[in-house]
């Protein structure tokens, strides 16, 4: 038996182009002492838009005003759709978060100049954020695999390979890129539904 | 127990925007006997690109050298994807091709002028075009909505609401707007398992 409750509800983000950038490639673009100010938080803990946008340069096209997140990260990593790179000419892998080994690279460009950068681009994968309680109540572990039902009432579909991430301040939530978002009719603010996780051995 | 096989291998083709003009609007766009010339057929049979593109014009943006189908079709259509209603900024419904009414409209741009539609904008629903053979086959009839896996191995899911369209000569493929390709991590060339139909009573 399938059992379907409020307890089982994802709630979607849809997550637009993007950049995360390191303090140095900040200060690169931006100028030294650049700060990343806030223009409104997002709901994980600590994360934020920035007031900041840089122009995506590929060798067939440009994004204009893409936004910059914060707080700066590590590694500079940029989140585009499939979509995105079909505009810029270029194609990246669709990867975790962080997992940025032979990925390519593409030009940034802000009021100050222009900034290659070798490596970086890639289509996130679906993934759901939640916390270690979310996690034990649906009996997943973090990255598990899992599949989530959409139903926007005239796009259902199933996705498969949603990734699991599991942190202790993370807030439940499932964030899909626009193409996605697209394909099965939703918007931030709809919910999936986690499909029947088989249970461990 | 669910059976796997060749027999339920539905091949996938993306469509990418494109619209199919009346007779009418083709000679305001392109001048008196304005005949569509075929650039390559489509797996339709009958059906072809022409070698005319148009220029659609939005409220908020345009999108260049979109592709003009032939043969003439009694009204026009225009067939855009969820990402290319947001450059354009406007909001069209999901709809079965041909199911018009209450739609928005758009400006069409030639080499000759420009030309305002009232109304033809939609975003295709997904579909598969069979044959009254491949029909009995699959156990489905026309109009029916199937669900169909796509496995491209990194984004697989499951399409539901899938529309099926029986025509004695039609080429089985199932349709999808580049959206939902991107969502699934497949082009053109790649294929869908239909899922199990229920047996009618």
């Amino acid at each position: 038996m399938v059992v379907t409750s409020r307890r089982t509800m994802i709630p979607i983000e849809v997550s637009a182009r993007h950049v995360h950038l390191s303090r140095t490639t900040l200060e690169l673009l931006f100028g030294r002492d650049f700060v990343l100010e806030p223009l409104h938080s997002v709901s994980q803990p600590g994360e934020f838009a920035s007031t900041a946008t840089v122009t995506v340069l590929g060798p067939k096209g440009r994004l204009d005003a893409v936004r910059v997140m914060g707080p700066p990260r590590r590694e500079d990593q940029i989140e585009l759709s499939a979509t995105d790179e079909h505009v810029l000419g270029l194609l990246a892998p669709v990867r975790d978060s962080g997992d940025l080994k032979d990925t390519p690279g593409v030009t940034l460009e802000s009021p100050n100049g222009r900034l290659v950068l070798s490596h970086g681009v890639i289509v996130a994968s679906r993934h759901i954020h939640m916390s270690v309680e979310d996690a034990a109540r649906f009996g997943v572990r973090d990255h598990d695999l899992v599949a989530v039902r959409v139903a926007s009432g005239h796009r259902e579909l199933v996705f498969e390979d949603v990734r699991v991430r599991v942190s202790p301040r993370s807030v439940l939530e499932m964030h899909l890129d626009t193409d996605e978002a697209n394909a099965a009719g939703v918007e931030s603010g709809s919910y999936g539904m986690l499909e029947p996780v088989p249970s461990r051995a």
